[in-house]
């Protein structure tokens, strides 16, 4: 919410936009609401905020004490159920509110009925900051009309590739999963990083979204780099074939195909030079039979961004 | 035309567009108008076409007998003026129709005065398929709300790469110029490509419409790959830092300062492996650092995608 305060002036002058917030809600504060505004919300923090409602039982009960245009969803991922961010979803798009969220769950479990409740309230459900930051990925294809997607195969988790990066100057797994810990790119659960997870959930958004073919995680061919020994990262290295966490995605006679797994990389292939926190993705299409994006060193604010993006985006 | 003939189901089924052509002209054909449509045009050019109506005396009377609701502008580029495109683009959106175009020459020399006309008659004014063959660039920053573009470096030009990569091969500068005719990429004048005029003109659309910095050409540092032996070329490639025609453009305190010339790319950097008719573009902004896209072997529809694509842009 920090970048968003920061940048309130230009929404204003360049977009037209002026908002305030009229609710926070988590588990720790409670249900918090005020259609009036609740001030700096960044600055609230710190601060004292107002008593939570008690008459306010629900998210639905919350969003009309606070009358929101616009819900940000920020729970965390529940791999199984994508609950209770779909929950959330539904119930903001039902009230008449844009709905925002960087959590990629809903997207897995329940995108064809988000999206089309959103069309049916005319209002929108945007997710650009749970792939690549906030680079627009999904934007991009709103810019491609009549573009058919093939296929693709990209590198879209972190945290496995800061820690093969530094496995290959040769730290130990542990040591370079300390790493990526201490650079804040891994994620609370590493489990969730290391076994494949995070690139899988990712996949199968693509994949949903972008393919227009809901994909199980269960259907994703998923092997995490938890096997691969130092020594084997370094010599791949040293050889100049790396290995890179690589997701895929094709289409076939019978739906989607899909895996996330540890690939050796030519060096001839882009794929071979994303170090660190960048990542990359390379879209196969009818018209452009090979168009790709990269990410380099994103900035701290680009997740955030991707979050203000869509807000531009759900009121202009 | 033909794709948007081609691809006619699908804009009606998934963009609810409909739509005939009621206008042609050139400097051959003369004007030809009907507001009832004159049939398949793709087809048209083949058989014989209404006659030219002789009380359309320029663009205005033929707009209005044309009934026309959107121009796609097609003339050749004018380095000094921009015109006749200047003048047919302010007459469409005079008229009230969007206007489409892929002649760089309004952008160069008259791209606020017809931005701001456009916005004036709300209208659009678009240009997708004058940098890097319809990959959406320009939409790519409509998706960037308050995103400030501080450079960019990239490789533009195909007839020069695919020449480049000609001599490195062992082809004279004549034989890999002719090469690239032969494949279609070369323009009418090869010297408009091969002394960096084409690449210069793109890198002033981008400077002008995404950094907000109207540049003239002659701003802008040129040096074509005439100069270029073969040996020279070869020598650079094997050595593993090949010549590339790059372009660049970067903030300064006092505006934007932009080149394009040869210049010698390292092996570890992306442009290095831009070959043949690929193109490549490195944006540097606050948010994301280094954000790239790459078109690799664009396919014959691409540049005629970017005028479909405006024309769905421009009606939903």
């Amino acid at each position: 919410m920090q970048l968003l305060e920061n940048r309130s002036a230009e929404l204003r002058s360049r977009h037209g936009i002026a908002f305030h917030f009229t609710g926070i809600a988590s588990r720790r504060l409670g249900w918090i609401a005020n259609p009036e505004g609740l001030g700096e919300v960044e600055g609230a923090l710190a601060r004292e905020l107002p008593k939570p409602d008690p008459k306010i039982n629900d998210v639905r009960d919350w969003l009309s004490a606070a009358r929101a245009d616009v819900l940000f969803e920020a729970t965390s991922l529940n791999l199984e159920t994508g609950q209770p961010a779909v929950e959330h979803i539904r119930a903001a798009l039902a009230h008449g509110a844009h709905a925002i969220t960087a959590n990629k769950g809903p997207i897995v479990h329940a995108y064809r009925a988000l999206r089309d409740l959103a069309a049916q309230q005319g209002k929108r459900f945007l997710f650009e900051s749970t792939v690549m930051d906030g680079v627009p990925i999904f934007s991009l294809f709103d810019q491609l009309p009549a573009v058919h997607l093939e296929g693709f195969h990209g590198i879209l988790n972190s945290t496995t590739n800061v820690i093969l990066s530094q496995m290959e100057q040769g730290l130990s797994f542990e040591e370079a999963l300390n790493k990526a810990q201490q650079l804040g790119v891994a994620e609370t659960d590493a489990a969730h990083d290391v076994d494949g997870w995070d690139a899988a959930v990712k996949t199968a958004a693509l994949v949903t979204v972008l393919m227009d073919a809901p994909i199980r995680l269960d259907q994703i061919v998923r092997e995490g780099i938890r096997d691969l020994t130092p020594s084997a990262a370094r010599n791949a290295k040293r050889d100049g074939w790396p290995f890179k966490l690589v997701c895929r995605a094709y289409r076939t006679a019978n739906g989607v195909e899909a895996s996330v797994r540890p690939e050796r990389v030519r060096s001839s292939e882009p794929m071979a030079r994303i170090s660190g926190t960048s990542s990359y993705i390379y879209f196969q299409t009818d018209i452009f039979p090979g168009l790709a994006i990269t990410e380099e060193n994103p900035g701290l604010h680009a997740t955030a961004y991707g979050l203000l993006a869509d807000f531009v985006r759900a009121l202009t």
